[in-house]
Order: C-alpha cells, then sequence, then structure tokens
C-alpha cells in the first residue's frame, strides 16, 4: 500500500479579551504553519474570542456570527491564498435566539467544504455551554475535503465513544477535536493530572477502537472569569495527534502557544484494522440498548 | 457519601498442558487471595487449560463442559468454603456442536449468580477462536451478587466501547474482564508496545467514559502452537485495575504468574460521575447509526 502522507498542523493559542487580535494570532498560525507544508490545519475552539462560557450573560450572543460571515471570510481567504484545508471553530448565529458551537472546514480554494454543529454540550461550573450552545443538528457526518474525509467533532464530544465511532461508520480517515478545556485552579494537584491523564487517555481510546488516527487542537493559558465567581480556566493546551493504534506521535506543551506540524500516513489505516479487525465484529443484532437513556430493571 | 469498599483480586497465572494442575493454581489462587481479604476474586480467561485457540482442533471440543459441571462444582465448593465472590471463566459445552466461551460468577454461598457468554469473538493467526465459540446470546446483562452488579466481558469485548457502554447503562458498577491477550513473538518490540499500551488505553478509556472501575485479569507466560505452524503466543500478563477516572490503581507483572488484592471504593464512582456528567448529554436521538454495520454513502 503507498503511504498517503498528510502534512497536519495545529494552532495552539491563547487568546485575549480583544477578538481582533485572536482572530490575527489564528491568522499568523496558519500562515506559519502553511510555510512549513502543513496541508491540514486545525484551530483550537472558539480561537478568535475568550472562552464565552465562564459566566452566562446574554450580552455575549453579539459574538456571534452567521456563517458565511466576517469570521469564515477571514479564514476562507487564508485558506485559499496559502491553499491549506483549514478547520475553524466558530459560534454561530443561526438566527435570532438560536446559535450553535459549530466547526467549519475550509477547502483550499477557500470554499466551505461543510460544518459540524457540536452535538454533545456540557454543562457544568465555568463551562455554561448549555446556556449558549444549541445541539447541534447535523448529526456525526463527516466532511469530505481534497485531503481526505475529515470526522471533525469539537471538545465535550471527546468524552463520547459513540462520536468517534459514528464517524468511522461514516468513513472518516482521521478525527479532528477543536477543543478548549483547562484546570480548575483551585483543584489539586491530583485531581489535575486525572483529569488530564484521562482526557488524553479516552482521545488515544477512539484511535485504537476505530483504527485511524486523532488530532486535538486545544486552547492554552489562564482565562479569568469576568464575573468573578470561579476562579477562571487554566486551558491546558497539550494539543496532541496519535496514529491508528493510538501510538504517540507528537504534542504541543500544556502552558504555552505553539504551532505543530506533523507528518501522519492515512494509509496505515488499513493495515491496523486488518490486524484488529474491531469493525468486522460488532454486535449490531445486540446494541439496541445504546439508544436508550439508561437500561432500567 | 459513606467509602464501599470493596477488596478485589486478581489470579494471573500461567497454564500447561495438564488441566487438572491448572485448575488447582487457580483454587490456590483463590485461597490465597481470600486470605488478604478479598471478596471479590477474578481468573484469566479460560484458566483451567492451555489456551486452545492457537489451531483449529477439533477433539479440543471435548475440554468443554457443561454449566454446572465438574469445573464449576470445583469452584463453587471453594466460594462457599471462603465466601468470597469468584469470577470464572469456562469453555462452556452447551449442546452438541455447539459451545461458548463463557464466565459463571459464583456467590460467596457457592451459588451460580449468573453467566456471561463472550459476545465479540475475534479470529486471527494463533486466535482461531470462531471455530470453536459459538458469539454469546445473553446481550451485555451484568449480574448482581452480594458485592455488587457486576459487568462480566471477556477478553475481545475489551475493545469495543460499546459493550462497556451497555454494562454501565444496565447498572454495572464495575467492570472486570478475564483475558487471554499475548504478544506474537516474531513482531518486533515497538509494534509489541504499541499492542499492549493500546489494550491498556483503551480499558482505563472504558473506565472514564462510564465512570466506573474496571479490572482485567490476563493469563501470562508462553504457550508453544501446538501445529507448530506459529510461533506460539507469549501472554502478556499485566493484569490491571483502574478508578473511575482511568487512573492507576495496581497492575501485576507481564513476565510472571502472581496474585493481587487490591481496595476500590465503589461509592466514588458517583462523584466522578456528578464531576463528569457523561450520561447525562449523550445525543441517543442520533446514534442509531450504531445498530449498522457500515454507513455507506
Amino acid at each position: 500500500m503507498l503511504p498517503k502522507t498528510l502534512t497536519v498542523g495545529l494552532v495552539q493559542q491563547s487568546c485575549s479579551a480583544d477578538r481582533n487580535a485572536n482572530l490575527a494570532t489564528s491568522l499568523n498560525g496558519i500562515r506559519e504553519l502553511a510555510g512549513h507544508g502543513a496541508q491540514l490545519i486545525m484551530l483550537s475552539e472558539l480561537h478568535a474570542m475568550p472562552y464565552p462560557c465562564q459566566t452566562e450573560n446574554a450580552d455575549l450572543f453579539d459574538w456571534a456570527e452567521p456563517i458565511p460571515g466576517p469570521t469564515t471570510e477571514a479564514l476562507s481567504a487564508a485558506a485559499k491564498e496559502l491553499g491549506v484545508v483549514v478547520v475553524a471553530s466558530l459560534f454561530e448565529r443561526r438566527a435570532a435566539g438560536l446559535y450553535h458551537n459549530t466547526a467549519a472546514v475550509f477547502e483550499r480554494d477557500g470554499a466551505i467544504a461543510g460544518t459540524y454543529r457540536k452535538m454533545h454540550i456540557p454543562d457544568d461550573p465555568g463551562y455554561y455551554e448549555k446556556f449558549y450552545f444549541t445541539p447541534g443538528d447535523l448529526g456525526f457526518t463527516p466532511v469530505d475535503t481534497s485531503v481526505g474525509r475529515l470526522g471533525v467533532l469539537v471538545c465535550w464530544d471527546q468524552w463520547y465513544p459513540e462520536a468517534a465511532r459514528l464517524m468511522a461508520l461514516a468513513g472518516a480517515e482521521l478525527l479532528l477535536y477543536p477543543t478548549a478545556i483547562g484546570w480548575n485552579p483551585h483543584d489539586d494537584e491530583e485531581e489535575r493530572q486525572r483529569q488530564w491523564e484521562a482526557w488524553i487517555v479516552i482521545q488515544r481510546a477512539h484511535a485504537i477502537a476505530n483504527g485511524l488516527p486523532v488530532a486535538v487542537c486545544n486552547r492554552v493559558g489562564f482565562e479569568p472569569d469576568p464575573s468573578g465567581q470561579t476562579p477562571g480556566a487554566q486551558f491546558w493546551g497539550t494539543s496532541f495527534i496519535v496514529g491508528p493504534q493510538g501510538e504517540w506521535i507528537a504534542s504541543a506543551p500544556p502552558d504555552q502557544p505553539a504551532t505543530l506540524a506533523v507528518d501522519i500516513d492515512l494509509s496505515r489505516s488499513e493495515p491496523v484494522r486488518r490486524l484488529w479487525p474491531f469493525l468486522r465484529d460488532r454486535r449490531i443484532d445486540a446494541y439496541h440498548g445504546l439508544l436508550k437513556r439508561y437500561l432500567d430493571r
């Protein structure tokens, strides 16, 4: 089998209150990675703004934009100019009172190849996403691009084996997770370590269970809670890429912005799946309970 | 919340051609662990016999036994004498020409609390299980015991997030995997490392995704291929236990028999699930594709 090498770039950035500056950082990162040969470039979750969900503030819906809109136009222009595929994460204004956490994929000619609306929406102290984001209604549908069929998911989706599996069953060649996850600064060191490891482990497991590479791009740095009610969020970076056996390929640091460009061989997935033919043996006759909330006795 | 501590014991054993000696080793391990206070004791997959599936040999069906049968009687007597719950793994003869890879759970009074028939059946060189084992028809149903509701699965099931999820949705408090997995001695060191790590990572991920502890008991040691067609199997031991965040609790060595007794706190699962409420946010309206073999376009 001939190698099908794809150079994947990740822009791990920190975000300030200056939304124009954040977008400029994203665009600079794309430019830098394209200069290093990246063909597919992923940004972190909601990279163009401070993480809005530390408080429930209806004024912040002003930050949402239609797709297409000003931010997608800037990203589209960069994709076209540099000839790269870009996966970006946006606060989408679909209609008055209807907003989504949406990833958009830009083809290298600047066209929007497809979008994914975050399906699983978290809500816990400092991450009040259910206030802002209507759950996605586009399903788990990969986006076809010139660099492959991309299984784009977003952050909280990364804890759900169901999401990864559905993307793989729909032919995704690669899973991509724009992410914004961090520590509560009040948690002790052991709890931080457990959370950070669990986040790595479960995403490596999606690669293993499905025999495909996984790439994750997280934001990094401290962002205060504007309401002062929580101690803020320390986003833990550690953007990473693993291969189809879950094997470690590369990662970015936990504590500073970084760009990362890595070659992956998409053709390796098929021999791995021949060795570990998990898709062959799924018991689809016995999985109906997965469509239930709980299997009460 | 009051701690609900459970002492879990694992018997990681190597197996010889002498089936009586293998069962004696299992029983000695149970006795030793009961002496160390274990309340729930798990044996490795098919612990009473050499791993039969390195060749396809119809004579080996003679090793299968009904349930109840001589082996379950010996295990039942041990469970009753020592007052422990035992999870054992058997080659079940259900009828002429109908055999299963079955785990049986013995209550501390010696009664059979329930059985689980391996649902996912592998088949790859040296692991010709599809020849021997009819796929299970009991579904993913946990077994209720005096020490809790046990999500018993077997070996190849460990690669399927679906199996772990279904057990969790049915109320399992703990996942248990009797296992027989090893290296092909012809594989190079890097491939061995990838396989071994992947096996650990995906089972830790089941703990994380479902917020419950996971225990795995693997066999250990080299077993030759009686047909001489393959280089045999080097079972990699490394039986282990992780908590509900996938955090490492304890493990046995990769290269020698061992018994392991570990305290786990079953009451920790609920605070972990409150912190990470994955069950709350599952998109059961959008998971129907999980019942398909593949989502062809």
